[in-house]
């Protein structure tokens, strides 16, 4: 695609999921990233500089402290939007709301995030999912990591026609590894107040068939998050019947505990052996070898990377909403390819060699 | 009861659960403690010296570094064992086998726990599900913490008819603090690679009737255990109706996180406030209001004080076993009361001090 005909997209907060979808985009051959919106004048605007992104202040009351720290700034927002065909926000939860009216009003195509609800769009997003519903629509919100998660593995069991219902217990980590100075629990473990979560709920505004009820503890660990499911299905099967449903997913990964992946900082390890820029896990990490079927119930684990698993969504609900791609299968291969999304090659490998 | 009509109870191994079944039974006014084995000489052999406890060898080859170490031995453990009523194993995990062998040879009745396999004993206990099965038996086995906290909360559901099956996920505490210099794991999440885990099946080696299943994971703290459950019921019922079960057993304790104690380490904290005796929390606390119906499915969480949930069990199996008190009921309201059990009384004063 020639550099022109690129969908140039704006990124506005330079934060956890801002900077991986930033490199994502930069990633892509049909993407520019037309620039990064951020308040901040220190370390992490220097970075968006030394990666050769345009940086631009998020208001005109930013750009001063911005510029006093030694950064050249190519604007503010508003100017961002305008040469941006569509904006994804990154910005902390509840701010992203109020930058929704500045995009309306700019008729610009927007993206958030799972922080906000699903009323500021009135669309939910994960491409294996529903990516149609979204093709040339002017908004939509992808979905938080654990819904993503849950959509992605639900979806697959559904398309197989094994879904009867699912119950899950969401082990969430503490805080982000980069905020982890600010506090986080220690030794303890805090469950969520309310059975049950929100995850459930939410996983419905992707898929409002999907029976499904969550309970969430939050643990003292930075890394990720870990899923227990206890699944209900339509029928009796063999595990390899599951396996297979799960395997049409290119963003499930099988993995097993047997090759030394048995637990979430190996497989983080593994990530960071594969350079995948911050050992990204985008991939939902289902154990292969953990998983049980017991006449028609299904018990399975798996980690969600949560500063990893949104960003191929994101890139896909880029191409659905700018109509670049009208096909969700074919905007999932390429932001695939382009990301070096597909762990079940790896899996592939492992056996080859024996290691089973 | 007059003092020579109390029962000798020896206990084998001055570990995490030999110190505090030592303590609880010199708090009965129906047992005494003949004393205490041991194979180590240092601080933790002092202190069962200070605390008044006869100190005795585990072997002949233990005595000498024993004696060398300042410590007044009483003698070896063969000798403990003719001077007692019935021995409570608490060595670790696999050497009570061997010990086994001993205490038949000598004709003593004895207690193993949850470490070793049903079959060494061939019986194993929960006071409120099988008390009476174990009444003039030679010997049980007080299954493990996990196992005692899944039977307990189990059989107040069946005993209400509610149970059809249960499923449980359960996080479970790295090391015990004692033991955390030891190392543990740290800043990740280690599934146990089978599912199901081994809880489901040990919980029927008390009931073969409950139908459960369990997955578990280690978590990186070390105060508690933590357990998720969805359980399908036999029939739709509202909330108070399963409150109303669980609240049939003195050891299940109903507590509100709105009240402040949202998490673990705060329930932990309660109990030190109680001046119980290593902060010991006997009973399984669940969050009631967490706790939910949806239909005929329930959901809930609590906590399980790895450390000091099988203590008043050890206390009933003991007189199960020498057969001085036949009624299981009988036997649990007085341990309840030595150990000043019963957290549900606690609930209430918070509830009438209006701070719900």
């Amino acid at each position: 695609m020639a550099e022109n005909d690129s969908t140039r997209v704006a990124v506005n907060g330079y934060g956890v999921i801002g900077k991986r979808v930033a490199d994502a985009i930069a990633a892509q051959d049909d993407m520019e990233l037309s620039g990064v919106a951020d308040i901040t004048g220190d370390w992490r605007a220097h970075i968006v500089k030394h990666k050769g992104f345009q940086l631009y202040a998020a208001s005109d009351g930013h750009a001063s402290p911005m510029q006093d720290a030694g950064l050249e700034i190519a604007g503010v927002l508003d100017e961002l939007l305008e040469q941006s065909d569509i904006v994804v926000d990154c910005t902390p939860k509840r701010i992203a709301a109020k930058n929704v009216e500045l995009y309306r009003r700019r008729g610009i195509k927007f993206i958030v995030h799972g922080g906000e609800a699903h009323d500021v769009t009135g669309h939910s997003f994960v491409a294996e999912a529903n990516y149609d519903s979204a093709v040339d629509r002017n908004s939509t919100r992808v979905v938080s990591c654990n819904t993503t998660s849950i959509v992605r593995t639900l979806s697959a069991l559904k398309r197989a026609g094994l879904l009867r219902r699912a119950r899950g217990t969401l082990l969430r980590r503490a805080t982000d590894p980069w905020e982890s100075h600010l506090g986080g629990i220690m030794n303890t473990l805090v469950p969520e107040a309310t059975i049950p979560s929100h995850q459930g709920p939410d996983t419905q505004s992707v898929d409002p068939d999907l029976d499904v009820v969550t309970m969430a503890v939050k643990v003292p660990q930075t890394l990720a998050h870990l899923h227990y499911w206890t699944v209900q299905l339509t029928r009796n099967v063999e595990e390899e019947e599951v396996l297979n449903a799960l395997r049409t997913s290119s963003r499930i990964a099988l993995v097993r505990a047997g090759d030394g992946l048995n637990a979430i900082n190996a497989i983080k390890e593994m990530m960071a052996d594969l350079s995948r820029p911050y050992d990204s896990l985008y991939e939902v990490a289902v154990w292969e070898d953990m998983l049980k079927v017991h006449g028609d119930e299904l018990f399975y684990a798996y980690m969600v990377d949560n500063q990893a698993i949104v960003i191929p969504e994101t890139i896909d609900a880029i191409r659905a909403l700018t109509g670049t791609i009208k096909d969700g299968p074919e905007s999932i291969a390429k932001t695939d390819a382009a990301l070096d999304i597909g762990l079940a090659a790896i899996g592939a490998r492992l056996a080859a060699q024996g290691n089973r």
